[in-house]
């Protein structure tokens, strides 16, 4: 689980830096998480890091999938997405 | 074009509904795709049409890219997701 970054609700650079950090440590691949809103932002830091950051490196795969979350009035479900980064 | 979805910002099940109808009216396959912020919508359309509503549909890739805009103060970049739903 090292090499994960998840998303939070942080500016989106943030998570880029986390995401090259972990490149220019050694990783030859990145694996980027998020649910709910802050899917955009999982997608907006792997387009950023691969266009203009690390051109090395590729989207390996994109999955979707849902979480069951327990909230206040019950259990309730969130869409997850996966990006895996990886050098090319 | 006929089989695509735009995603906007109206509720997810207005999405759901027009996928559903597009399986139903005998199409095989159903691109799915959004911008920015409807993102999220998109997962959540194609996690809630495969998961409650056509069991026998699945996705078939999920991509995503970015598209260049033209704003008030010039181009900006925008992330787009894409995802191809088909009967399995």
């Amino acid at each position: 689980m090292d090499n994960t970054v998840l998303i939070g609700n942080k500016p989106v650079m943030n998570y880029v830096l986390a995401v090259v950090t972990q490149f220019n440590a050694g990783n030859s691949e990145v694996i980027v998480k998020a649910r709910g809103k802050a899917i955009v932002r999982a997608v907006d830091t792997a387009e950023i890091v691969t266009r203009q950051f690390l051109p090395n490196v590729v989207k390996q795969s994109v999955t979707t999938s849902t979480d069951q979350v327990e909230m206040d009035n019950g259990p309730s479900n969130v869409s997850c997405i996966q990006i895996i980064l990886a050098k090319s």
